[in-house]
């Protein structure tokens, strides 16, 4: 599906930065086998909807955003008949008041879900055009801390017998992964356990380890569960509870003393301001892909860092690798979805570290040809 | 635009209510003047997005959602792709927990948003659906305390100058409401209370009168507001600041003692919940075309209820006299949108109370002939 809204005339006092048009593309694209968490079930595919923006001079940029398979076209439709226009005539140099503007244009049917993986989208395209035009990459544009930064693999493996599960975690450790996450939310706590100490156990004390229950959980689960895990040394537990409960989260972390983690299912940044306020979080995960893109992700960053928490990310690792590492902050999650088959440059990891792109711009090429073969192999 | 989605084989054990179609049509409809408020600017149209679902013995209800003119095609989509492939071949019976279905599918891209607009056109559906297979009215199915309420008349007028806002009064009053609000906003307190001193004045001291700022203002200058709104016995203020500012809300309402009201901008029942905990709201106004549907409003209600706040509805007032009556509760919100123009049955007002229908189901029919024209028209 590709999708053009076209520009009225130009109205800018520097013409060639307006925006002509936006092009927005919607992609399934397969998983290479089915996956499962304790919370969304299995996964066949994700879709990828992708926006291109346009500028009179003839640059473009692009951003995209994901969905675990559904609401792709109510996104790829919001783009392309509600921010489009918000957008089109507009100088997309001041991506900040351009990505306020999408905010209130719909705001009565948006702050968060379908708007904010949408403007996410955008936004990341205006990111991309701000790096092309100013000869800087996202690692710098997003702080400049560094190009580098601490990574884990993380699979969508709640379905995968304890053999599979741990040939899994030698695989990551073969790739050069130093820390790595696991699903929880087995029908027992005793098999989570089970799984955690056999996931300890098979990488030893050095390699950081984390788990992540998708809100599987009820607040008491939850503390019965960061109790039984206390003696696996977990850097963090992510999402026991379901995301709205902030003072759940509070009163898990009271209870247990287990850190805690969130934020993949944060999309405005009202929603950051309550889970830094009540949920007594040690980590924070944004991801740019559903928080309002890369002007969102830094701006939950920055709450964080202000509260004294670690700022990480949820998926999106082609990304997020420039935006962890150019804030010098915590881990970016690396997870499953086969993204590096469909751009030009797979992650690279060096030292146990991920390595952001040097080029400018947001560094995330897409193969269109791979993108399309993928969606139409999926469809028959 | 009209999109069916069809069915799959029956599986349920009672055949005939199996759900076999979802048609999703959404009409632009033209608002009889440019109507403004303080945050949303300039409305020239809303939209109505409408799913009839049918089942395997051809019984068909109707539901629907508004918005302000942006997104309609998004929750259009997401009824069509996301939503119609969870009803299709379920029995339409059991409509709570095709609610929670509906929910949990769209969960990672939902939570809110354009999620909670599309699930509410479809839950109405299964509720006309309900009535007009058990012979209920919905004021009956929604609790059954009477069929009829209070309800008061509230115009989109920031922009009406003083005589006009006077003029409009009046005709409120002349059509046999004993209630009003206005829109505040203006670009000086003095202008705000300028007008709310000349309603006053206008009515008297025995007709109802609230305002509503449509969170244009900050706490302080809510604060300052709702001192300088004092003399003059609002039964409300509604939305003062941003509606994601639980506290600030909370914060007003303990510094000034005046009642406030939101909800028409809580979409999850979870955001009801901070509502009610941290806001010391004396209304709460729910919408069940955008906090999903009839399920949603009730949820919300039972919420506020139990908090001992008064529930009231927000705009969609051919629906909510039917639930504000059903549930012996507040005001039902008259708002300017003409959809009397395109129903079978205009709001009937009867010694200043607002009637419920007493067919069954929920009472409102739609002329889609009239829609389809006035679709058709704003498009050339
Ligand atoms: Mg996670
Ligand atoms: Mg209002």
């Amino acid at each position: 599906m590709i999708k053009t809204a076209e520009g009225p005339a130009v109205t800018d006092p520097d013409p060639a930065s307006c925006i002509a048009s936006v092009q927005v593309r919607r992609f399934d694209v397969p998983l290479a086998e089915v996956l499962s968490d304790a919370k969304h079930g299995d996964h066949t595919h994700f879709e990828l909807v992708t926006a291109t923006v346009t500028l009179a001079d003839g640059s473009t940029g692009t951003g995209y955003t994901y969905t675990g398979g559904r609401g792709g076209r109510a996104v790829a439709a919001l783009i392309e008949h509600d921010l489009a226009p918000v957008l089109l005539g507009r100088s997309a140099t001041d991506v900040e008041a351009l990505y306020e503007a999408m905010q209130w244009h719909v705001h009565y049917v948006g702050r968060g879900g379908i708007a904010s993986f949408a403007i996410s989208a955008v936004d990341i395209a205006l990111w991309d055009l701000r790096g092309t035009r100013t000869g800087q990459p996202l690692w710098r544009m997003a702080g400049g801390a560094g190009d580098r930064c601490r990574a884990y693999a993380g699979g969508i493996d709640l379905n995968f017998p304890l053999p599979k599960l741990l040939d899994n975690i030698r695989g990551y450790l073969d790739r050069g992964f130093d820390a790595v996450k696991i699903k929880v939310g087995q029908p027992t706590l005793e098999e989570d356990v089970a799984r955690v100490k056999a996931v300890r156990d098979l990488i030893g004390p050095d390699v950081t380890f984390m788990v992540d229950a998708n809100y599987s959980m009820s607040r008491d689960q939850a503390i019965a569960a960061a109790r039984a895990f206390a003696p696996f040394d977990l850097t963090w537990f992510e999402e026991p509870i379901i995301p709205d409960d902030y003072k759940g989260y509070g009163r898990i972390a009271e209870a247990t003393g287990m850190p805690l983690a969130m934020g993949e299912n944060l999309h405005t940044i009202h929603e950051f301001e309550y889970a830094v306020a009540d949920a007594r979080l040690s980590y924070l995960q944004p991801d740019a892909s559903n928080c309002g893109g890369i002007t969102g992700w830094l701006q939950a960053a920055a709450l964080g860092r202000r509260h004294g928490i670690t700022v990480c990310s949820h998926g999106m690792q082609e990304l997020h690798v420039s935006l962890v590492s150019g804030q010098g902050a915590g881990w970016i999650e690396v997870h499953s979805f086969p993204i590096d088959t469909y751009t030009t440059r797979p992650l690279v990891i060096e030292d146990h570290r991920a390595v952001a792109p040097d080029t400018p711009g947001i560094g995330v090429v897409f193969d269109w040809d791979r993108l399309q073969a993928a969606h139409e192999e999926m469809h028959g």
